[in-house]
């Protein structure tokens, strides 16, 4: 559900690359879209009863079209993993990143939540060095590309960018403030506490996914005029104390990692149409107890959203 | 000297614009430059004995050109404000911010230094802060306008942009990948510890500046395709205990800020062209002991450098 969407899209093109057994294919999309064709496959609307009959159904539409949906595909048998923020925070959800936390879900779960996309990246990166020292304090600001707000940002960024080549100044109205040549402190909206929802998200998600209720985490969230590809400077305190070196051969070795090399910069370009995150400037700090900073890109359509949701099904089916 | 550059036009325009009782203006430039007039005024390449007269001289125009013209002015009776880094960690050369410490300039100052951009939008928010509640940790991360590496910075990003909108590819040489649609985790060059000269300016810079010699600090400095203005993400612990309206209200009173309310997102479209840091995103963290985060958006060439410049030749002349 979503097949139109940047996600939905690149969860075709995910289940293909890494052949995923499909038998059947069957794509949702908006009143809008319903009976065009997309991959040779008619695009079919949601209503009571239409996802009877099949094994695994994606939603990457939205919370409020997962809310109303999502369990009447579990309610007909179908294993159900959801992009959404919907029901990430709902106990007994699993929220997952297969490298780190597969074991949570288990022959019963019928519903899986896909965790917000920084969140992904960040830990990919981070869980590897908590399990080998012990993470006790996160600081994460985060440079998130405008797909991340799906095709709406992208058309933005793009109309902002001819109109500046063009010799004038354009704010399209997608973003608070111009995106192009400037970058935006806000993602998703305002909570009370001052923070974004972003942020806030970025903090429980990482509490829930690493099983660490009372991890100290502040984030402050950006968006940047990039395509595709997040990344984020991190900053973290450990429990035990390492060498730069431990720390290196730790992100060698983790899964989903690419650790570049000192003089090698990571950056968002790099990390594009990737699957890995490519994470780097890694040195240490004394700011911080056992302190460690580092710099992490990675494709928020795949790792941070598709890829990781058909790792999921494929853990679930494979 | 510079008087070419991006910060030697700043300094022009701030000197003007301020009112500053300019008796008669000479301008110094490179010798590629010299016989060219500019603003109505010869250049004038630099040579031995070329200060004399001289009541106050402005240095813009890099390192090495500061490390072997300024003490020559000096000695020639000039009073000199140095943008460069050759000075700044010398022992008995002030580091100045007036809002900040003014007070370590003396009668017998001759040489001033002017700190690093990011440094000095940091401080101008940070120290009425730590005035109030007393600055234990910093953790900085910076998106920092091309134009912060002069002309060519602008060249390429501009050049970048152009070729985007013709739908070609183009990576200029200026930095070490495409700066367009793109940010690069590299300011200034690595340090033998992995962090970059622009980091460790931040955090030795931010320790004399303020008087703490012990101040932990840790940056990620980075690139991203803004033209102008620098802002950064600042996450902070202090030492006293305060309300998110006590911060608030620090800054509110600040010299040199202007706080944005919190629906009101400060970028560096906004601080361009203008004298004052903007602040904003102020919430409490828990990340840290009585910890706070923040946003900085600022003019690098004006308050980063060419107005800093400016008024600390008003404390001295006016």
């Amino acid at each position: 559900m979503g097949a139109t969407g940047l996600v939905g899209q690149e969860l075709f093109h995910v289940l293909k690359k890494r052949g995923f057994p499909v038998g059947k294919l069957r794509l949702f999309a908006s009143a809008n879209s319903a009976g065009k064709v997309l991959h040779d496959t008619e695009l079919e609307q949601l209503r009571s009863g239409c996802f009877s009959g099949l094994d695994v159904v994606f939603f990457a539409a939205g919370s409020d079209v997962s809310k109303r949906w999502a369990p009447e595909a579990v309610s007909q048998g179908a294993f159900v993993v959801d992009n959404s923020s919907a029901f990430r925070m709902e106990e007994g959800v699993p929220l997952v990143v297969p490298e780190i936390n597969a074991h949570t879900m288990s022959a019963n779960t019928k519903l899986i939540a896909n965790p917000n996309c920084s969140t992904i990246l960040a830990l990919v990166a981070l869980a590897p060095l908590h399990e080998a020292f012990g993470l006790r304090q996160l600081i994460a600001s985060t440079y998130q590309a405008v797909s991340g707000s799906g095709k709406g940002g992208v058309d933005a960024l793009s109309a902002e960018m001819r109109a500046w080549c063009d010799g004038c100044t354009l704010s399209t109205e997608h973003y608070p403030k111009p995106i192009v040549l400037n970058v935006i402190p806000l993602v998703d909206t305002l909570l009370e506490d001052g923070s974004s929802r972003e942020e806030w998200k970025l903090r429980v998600e990482s509490q829930k996914i690493l099983q660490l209720p009372d991890l100290k985490v502040a984030a402050t969230c950006v968006r940047v005029p990039v395509m595709r590809a997040h990344s984020m400077a991190l900053t973290v305190s450990f429990d035990k104390s390492f060498s730069l070196e431990e720390a290196k051969d730790c992100l060698q070795v983790a899964a989903g990692v690419c650790l570049y090399e000192q003089e090698a910069i990571p950056t968002p370009q790099d990390a594009s149409g990737v699957g890995d995150c490519i994470a780097g400037r890694l040195r240490l700090t004394d700011v911080l107890p056992n302190g460690l900073a580092l710099w992490v890109s990675g494709d928020q359509l795949l790792k941070g959203a598709a890829l990781n949701a058909v790792q999921i099904a494929e853990k679930v089916f494979l």
